[in-house]
This record gives C-alpha cells, structure tokens and sequence, in this order.
C-alpha cells in the first residue's frame, strides 16, 4: 500500500509516549551481541522446584477444569490465599472478591491501577528514578507526570547506600496540588535499591491524606530486603488503607517471572474500577497459573516465619550474590550503590570516562552509549541508568547503570573476570602510554 | 472516607462503557443458581492429554528458563510454530518477528488491534449479534461504533440455519464513510455460528478496500466449521493481506481456554502498532504456556490433513454433540438454528413467552428475564441473545438465547432431562387448566 494511504493507520497520538521501550531495545541488543547479561531483572537458574512442580501437576490434574476459564476478575482459591496472608501481613480483614484483583502481572495492576484513576489533565506524581513503565502509562492515560528525583544526602559518604538516596520534603510538598490524582511509591526501590523507611513513608502518607490523593504502591520486591532494612507497607499506616492501593507480583514472590502473574489489593471503590479496565482489555488471567499461585502461597503460609519460609529464604540467597557483585564492581572502579532491597545494584561509571572512546555511540546519553559499548567490546550488560528518569531528568543519572544480581554464581564469577580482564588490560593499555 | 471525598476517584469517563459485562453477570447467577450452565463457552471435560502434558512437562523442565520472561511480542518458539502453520494456510510467507503478536488471549489481541487503530471520533463498524467486548473496546478508545444487524433471509423455513442470516449489501455500504477506520468481522461466528462464504466476505473486502479501512479478522473459531461450510481467511482474499489483523485463540484452538493465549498476524505496520499498546499495557505473556503451545503447534502442523489432527478432529467430535442439542431444542419446542461452525447454538423461545409468568424479573430486556427466569427455576442457563447487540437493536433479538454444546455427553443428555422434564409439567399444567 502506498504511504499516503497508510497514513491513515498511524499510531493515534495518545499511544506514542509508549513506542520507546528500554526493555525491548536491550533484549535485543543482549541477543546480537551474545554478551553475558546483568541486565534484565530475572534469575537464570531453575526456580525453587516446588513452586514449578505445582504448575507441572495442576495442568493435568485430571477433571478439573484448570485448563479453563477461571472467574475474571481472579480464580477464588487464589484470591482466598492472597486475602489470608496479606490480612495477616497488614492485620486487617481483605475481602478475597472485592479488594482484590489478578492481574497479568504487576505490569497489568499498574496499567488498571493509573488507566482507572486518571482522567485528562490530571497529575500524577512519579519518584525518580522510577520503573520505566510509570510514565508511559499514565501520559497514555492522559495525565501530566510531574517528576521528583531522590537525592543523594551523602554523595561523599566511603559506603554509598541506597537508602541515603531521599525525598527532599519541600520539594515533594510543591508537587501537590488540586489536579494531583496519585503518587506511584514503589519500595523496596527498583533500580535504586532503597528500602523506604517509616518516617519516609509518613511524610507522603500525611501529604496524600492533606491533599486527598491516592497513593499506588509497587511492592513486588516485598519479600527482597537485606537487614537491617525492614519492609513497611503503605496500607498500614494510619488511615492509608483507604487511599492506597498495593501492588505484588508472583514473579518477585516466587522468583517465576516467566508465570506473569500479580494482583492488587486496596479498598472496593478502588478495586472495582481497576476491575473495569481489566475486563475490557484482558478479561482473565490463565488459570493453570493461578491455580499454581495459590498452592504455592498454601505452602508458604503454613510455614511463614519458619526456617522453610522461601519468603524469608530469599533474601538469604542473594544477599552474598549481591554482596560478591559488590566487591566485584567496587574492586574494578565501577564504584557500586549498596542496595537495602530488591535484586538489582546500581553502579556508577564515571571512573572510565575519560579513559574511553565512545564515539562509536550515537545515543543522546552517556550511560546509554557507555552501556551498548560495554555490551558490544566488553560482552557484559546493564541497563543505562537514565533509562528510569523523565526527559529533563536524565542528565542527573548519566553517571551510572543498572546490574542485576539474582544470577547464579557462576555467572557472577564470569562477571567478575570479565570486568577484571577487562580494566586490567585497561590498565596496561594506560601505562604503556606513559 | 466520605463519597465527597470519594467522589474525586469515580471512574473516567472514556471507561464507562466497560462497566457492564455479562459474562460477569451470568457466571455468577450459574454459581448462585447452581443450574446446569450451558451459558459460557468452555469444555466442561479434560481437554486433549497431549497438549495439557506440553504445560506439565515445560514447566520442569531443568535449565529452560521457561519459568521467566521471554521476548515481549512473542516467544520465539511460538512465533515461529505460527508463522510455519498460517504462512502454508494463507499461502504467503508470514515474518515471525514483524508481523505476528503473542497476546493474553484472543480478548487481549482485539483491545491492541482497536486501541491501535482509532482515534477519537473514529468510526468502527460492527456486525450485529457480536462478541460483547467489541462495543466497549470501541468505545473506551474513543471511537464510534457503526452497529449492522444480520437478517434472517428465510424466516419461514422449514430447518433455520446460521448461514441464512445475512448482510445487507447496501445497508452495509451505507455505513462507510471517510471517518470509518476498520470493520470487525468474525467468522465463524458467536452467537450465531455463522460461516461466511467467499462471496460475502468479498463484498466486505471490496467496501474496505475501496474506502480505505481496515478489517479485523476474528477467527478464533477457524478450526470450529461443520461440512459442508467451509472457513475462508480474510486475509487471503486479494489486496486483502495489507489491510487485514487476524486474531487467532489457543484457547479455542487446543480446547484451553484457561491458558489465555491468543495471537495477531497482520502487517508490520499494524502489528507495530499494535505492539506498542501490549507493551504499555502487559509488556509480555506467560512464557510458560508460549511454550507449550509452540509444542501444540508443532505437534499439530505434523500431523496437518492426517486423521490424527486435532484440529480436523475437533469439528467431527463437536458434530454428534451440536446434532444432540439440536434435536433436545427443537423437540421441546426451543427452535434451534443450526450453526455451520463454532460451539454455540441459538435457540427461540418465543413459544413459551405466554406461557410463562416472569414477571419476578426485573430485566428491561425479556431475554434477560428469561434466561434468568430458567437458571433459577429450571437449572438451565443459557445467555441472553441481546447481550450480543447494540442497546438501539436489543429489541431484535430478545426472541432468543444462546447455548454451548462443548459440554460431555453426560452434560448434554442431563439439558435434555430437564427441558423435557420442564415442558412436560407445564403441558400438563395447561391441559389441568383446560
């Protein structure tokens, strides 16, 4: 057909701010370049074998009906398994059919949760740096995303952490304003790390609650956090349950990122309007998963708070995983960020800036040339750090990228001689030009 | 919190029209009623061991990675498998990567296909009975559905047939206009069981093409055609490739519904687009059962044209089981029409309309009132046949109801006991009257 005719069938405006997406761009650039890959959030060893094993027998269970239609707005076995472990986890009675919903993902809550809230015009409040997918979906939507980095309060400190990275008050306080709708928190913090603490956590509940505003909270990492950093949850503070609506993921929880599955809960009003949107673009979730979901939090809350607790498990697992990426990145230059939460670190580059030629990088921002560059001549892989920032934001995160650490070891050891290789030849290279 | 404070989070406006859905209603009233539910279109047996062992097997298998994501358009297994099978059945080489997109079943594909296309004020046109969510869709992107019943050519013969109800060639040319961006088709057909032959669908080719509009092609049923109707691609017909989306279902492909996949093939340029509303919205599908059904398809296209073809299978099984419905309706007195594809059948109960008294329901529509009426007092549900039309054209089809015949023998025979049973008892009550 000739381009004229077509022009017909562009994308419709409203749609565009989603064409870029990081994701789809450094998948493939990790395929092409066949380089080892700390980029993309999922571990590439098998999951814990129980979790997996209930999928493997639900889709034969023989009469069923697991290879069927489940109710839409989310399979009754696992919204009564998600009401009996999150009432007990926010110690307040959750109605399994009308404060919670399953979703394909939290990728989907999130898209229900900001579609069914924001109407033209409306604004939307986003922490930077943020999960990419935020502000795509709510300009889509038709909101105004207003933007408020976390800062470094000790840039100078000999252990960067993430939970030194902050809110600043004031500065959050001026974002508030009539046509504020919602505030997206996400903690524990992807790609930061950071773990939000409980007096970080008043401070917008009291300027949520002011202003009348609807908090959204991604906890997907709920279970990923390294003492002494404790996971809050923002419905559970005072009087936070009705204007909060909390996000959780099976991928992160069963470390199944492959099942995309996740659910919302939140007050009725809240849910039912999510319910809305679900069931105009999705309708239902596959219910073999589900079924697996729910069995697999059976298992989980009989031993909760016991030394078979995979919850509690978890963060046991990687935390010497993330302490040997660590000292790898910290022993090679790349100066690293210590994470409170979550599987990904945050490492900044600056060291090497003036010891390479980028030029071979066309993109408008260094992290973003660094990286591909390192992927295609050093054959290692992160995500550009200004990836998770807003357009007149960027330039405040040129200086890092993203790694992730729920990799097996031996992945991690490659890791590690790759980038000694790498800054040691540097190193030579360097000298001999003295 | 009080509804002034409240009212601030109401549902947007552009989300209304999802607000009602039936399949929400009458799933419940099945569960409620505790009727035998021929309303909802599944198999109530096991489906094929073969493909439910795919699932079973990939979901243990060791160092797969078929426990995380996978490519976001697509896992590459399954685009392939399916650019293999529609690329031999459209006759035309099909680019896995491009022109192809994996979906949250079928109802996910079709929310891309209209999301992607229409721009405020765009018109769609739909043909009347049609899959419920085609309106809201529409309607929540902001575009205008044009509605276009289907007309019973031989109201008075003697066997009543889906394929007798047709378009109006004129009617439908009256419909096109320079804002009428796409037309959705569905072939065969829910409700009706509607095969359209090659000359209807050329008719419609050439209104798309002379006014430069696109078709979307569901053709989920495309397996699901009883002798000697006969499914015809959209897509094949000339000049129609480069303005047609077809929308493919595993779950009405392997009888699975509850995997809730499905796909779209098309051209690149509309299945980019398309892309860009799934990875705003979903970003991508369960890899675990992409998997699985990259394994059905293989198994299948194998096994293409030879007696153990589930696909071929499929509609000699269904034969014997619509053929039993049938005669359960018309022999007591709910005049059925026979369906020339798909697993529905439509039935009139126009007959017992002055028999009845359903004045304990409160429905504006006596379809509603009757299929509810039945679900409580006679255990047998159906659905009501005006959920499937506009609320301008509900009154054409309150005269009946839709059934599904993907139901166990056993299933079928108990329909059977209890229509007769009902109309047994109430001719005798008519004769004691008398």
């Amino acid at each position: 057909m000739t381009s004229k005719i077509m022009d017909k069938f562009k994308l419709p405006t409203r749609h565009e701010p989603g064409v870029y997406n990081v994701w789809i761009e450094f998948s493939q650039l990790a395929v092409t370049t066949k380089c080892l890959n700390l980029g993309q959030g999922f571990p590439d060893y098998d999951p814990p074998s129980i979790f997996s094993n209930f999928l493997s027998e639900v889709a034969v269970e023989k009469n069923s009906y697991f290879n069927q239609y489940t109710r839409g707005f989310g399979h009754m076995r696992l919204v009564r398994a998600l009401s009996n472990l999150y009432s007990q986890l926010i110690n307040r009675k959750i109605d399994p059919v009308n404060e919670i919903l399953v979703t394909v993902g939290a990728y989907e809550a999130l898209y229900c949760a900001i579609q069914s809230n924001i109407e033209e015009g409306d604004e939307a409040i986003i922490i930077e740096p943020f999960y990419d997918c935020y502000e795509p979906i709510v300009r889509t939507a038709g909101g105004v995303p207003r933007f408020i980095p976390l800062r470094n309060t000790k840039p100078n400190a000999s252990l960067s952490r993430a939970n030194d990275w902050k809110l600043d008050p004031e500065e959050l306080a001026s974002l508030f304003n009539s046509k504020t709708k919602l505030i997206i928190i996400n903690t524990p913090h992807n790609p930061l790390g950071k773990v939000f603490d409980y007096d970080e956590l008043t401070m917008i509940a009291n300027l949520a609650k002011k202003h009348n505003v609807l908090v959204i909270s991604d906890e997907v990492y709920e279970w990923l956090v390294y003492e002494p950093a404790k996971h809050i949850r923002m419905a559970t503070l005072p009087d936070m349950w009705e204007r909060t609506i909390t996000i959780g993921s099976a991928g992160k929880t069963f470390s199944m990122t492959g099942w995309k599955l996740g659910w919302a809960y939140g007050p009725a009003n809240f849910i039912q309007n999510m319910c809305v949107v679900h069931q105009t673009a999705i309708y239902t979730c596959a219910t073999t998963v589900q079924e697996a979901t729910a069995r697999g939090f059976e298992h989980e809350i009989n031993v909760l708070n016991t030394p078979q607790s995979y919850f509690q498990n978890m963060s046991k697992e990687l935390k010497p995983k993330m302490q040997y990426l660590f000292k790898t990145l910290q022993d090679n230059g790349l100066k690293p960020i210590m994470p409170d939460g979550g599987y990904f670190m945050i490492s900044n580059w600056t060291n090497f800036e003036n010891k390479l030629d980028l030029s071979s990088e066309t993109d408008k921002y260094k992290d973003f040339r660094f990286v591909k560059w390192l992927s295609k001549n050093v054959k290692l892989q992160g995500i550009p750090f200004s990836a998770f920032y807003s357009e007149p934001h960027k330039n405040m995160a040129e200086d890092y990228l993203r790694f992730c650490f729920f990799k097996k070891d031996e992945t991690l050891k490659k890791a590690e001689e790759i980038l000694t290789t790498w800054t040691r030849n540097l190193l030579s290279k360097q000298k001999s030009k003295l």
